[in-house]
This record gives structure tokens, sequence and C-alpha cells, in this order.
């Protein structure tokens, strides 16, 4: 069994090539069954689109990947806490557990704004854990919008 | 200028292009300047895509279409309430109004279930109409479940 690290690491990568590209610098990975089953990074300058955030590229990927909306039994490995979009789209696709680095205190929603992905309310929940290399995922986002300032 | 209930029965028009498609019948349009800029209907299932709500797709290309990721003056005319996803989507996007017919008890974010679109904590929030041509709304996804349940 790889480690929860490991596939965060995955996960900065794809953060990088954001950084790469001047997008804010949001990675993520989705895990099956210990493997890597689609990967994205955020992009919604160079696409023109403001759903491009990472997660839903992934989760648009895996579902074509395993030809199922339905991504049953997969985890997601995301460097910044899920947006209300983006956990809204996890919630729909049944995604198991989300694994994600740093907190998001402006648009957070797996609990720092709002908790949408822990919401009994609603017909799915995700076991969630916050934290993972969470000071490397925290810098990178906080260096790109420093040097986005000067 | 057209009225609301013009702009819904055009969305309702692509709720009925999903009916026919098998589809969960969901249809929206988005308005710029008493225009359609956009028009989209849910398509889940058949692309296999968990994100293909109307709402995220009706975004996309209207995105591409302004050329522009945020569609500052923009209303959407929406069948049914926002989901999380779709409030989330709509938040990012900067839309101005939202109109809706039937409030959805189960997944709505306008209200019904939990309130993104009118939260001071998100950096944008959405005026919110609802009941434009509701029994209209409401009657077309009832009866699609009814008949699926047959």
């Amino acid at each position: 069994m790889k480690s929860k690290n490991f596939f965060m690491q995955e996960a900065i990568k794809e953060a990088e090539k954001a950084k790469e590209k001047d997008e804010v610098p949001v990675g993520c990975v989705i895990v099956k069954n210990d493997k890597i089953i689609s990967r994205a990074h955020n992009l919604t300058i160079r696409t023109n689109d403001p759903t491009a955030h990472a997660e839903i590229l992934a989760i648009k990927k895996a579902a074509k990947k395993t030809n199922n909306y339905r991504l049953t039994n997969c985890d997601m490995y995301v460097t910044i806490e899920p947006c209300p979009m983006c956990a809204g789209a996890l919630i729909w696709a049944r995604i198991d557990r989300v694994f994600y680095g740093a907190c998001d205190k402006k648009a957070g929603a797996c609990g720092s704004v709002i908790n949408i992905t822990n919401n009994n309310k609603f017909n799915h929940t995700i076991k969630i854990e916050s934290g993972i290399l969470q000071k490397r995922c925290s810098k990178l986002i906080k260096n790109f919008f420093k040097e986005k300032r000067k």
C-alpha cells in the first residue's frame, strides 16, 4: 500500500504544473485500489472556464476512464480544501474519501467556510482528512499570490 | 424587454430535450442584455460525467462565447433550484441573478437544503427569485421519476 504522503506528492506535482502555466497552483489525483486513475490541475484561465478546477477535471477524467459516472471506492488527494462547486461534484461522484493538504479559509467547503461533504441532508457523505503535507501545499499557493501582488 | 416567463419557457424547452434523451429533465439559459447567450440541458448519463448538469454546461458555453470566465451582468433561468456544485460554479462565474422554477428539497443550494448563493462568507452573492413557471418545471421532473418507477 502506498502512503498518503506518496499520493499527496503526486497531487503537488500537478499543482506545480498549474503554477508553470500561471494558473492558481492546485492539483489532485484520484486513487482506486492503490493506483492513480486520474490526475489534473487547475486550468481556469487557460481554458477560459470557471469550472475547470483540478477536482472537476479529475472527476471527469476518472468517470470517462472507469466508464462510470459514480466513482465508488475512489479517494481524492488534493492540495487545497475543495470549494463548494468541487465538494458538490465529489458528492455527485460518490467519492469515498478526500485527503487534502491546506485549508481554504475563504472558500473551503469541507468545514472551513461551510461543510458540504459531511452534511446528512445530502444523500452521500465523504470522509475527510486534512493536513497531509500541509506546509508544502500551503506554501505553494501563498507564494503564488505573493508573487502576483508584486 | 422580454419577460421572466419567456426565458423560463426557453429553459423548459431545454429540460424537454433532456427528457427526450432519458436524462433528468433540467434545463437552463443564460441571459445578457435581454438575449440568450447560452443554453443547455442535463447530460450526465449520456456523457458519463457527474458534472454535466445543465447549469455547468451553460456556464462553460457562455464563458467560451463571451471570452471571459466571469459572466458579469448575466442572469440564469433554470427549471430547478441549483445544487451545491452548480451554485458554487455560479458564484465563481459571478452570475448576477438566478431565476428558478421549482425548489429542490433534496439538493437545493439556494435555500432549500443549504444556502450557498446568498452567504456573505463567500466573495460573491447572487440574487435569487424562485417560482417562475413553477408548476410546469416541477411537473416535468415529477412525471419523469414517476415513469422511471413504473
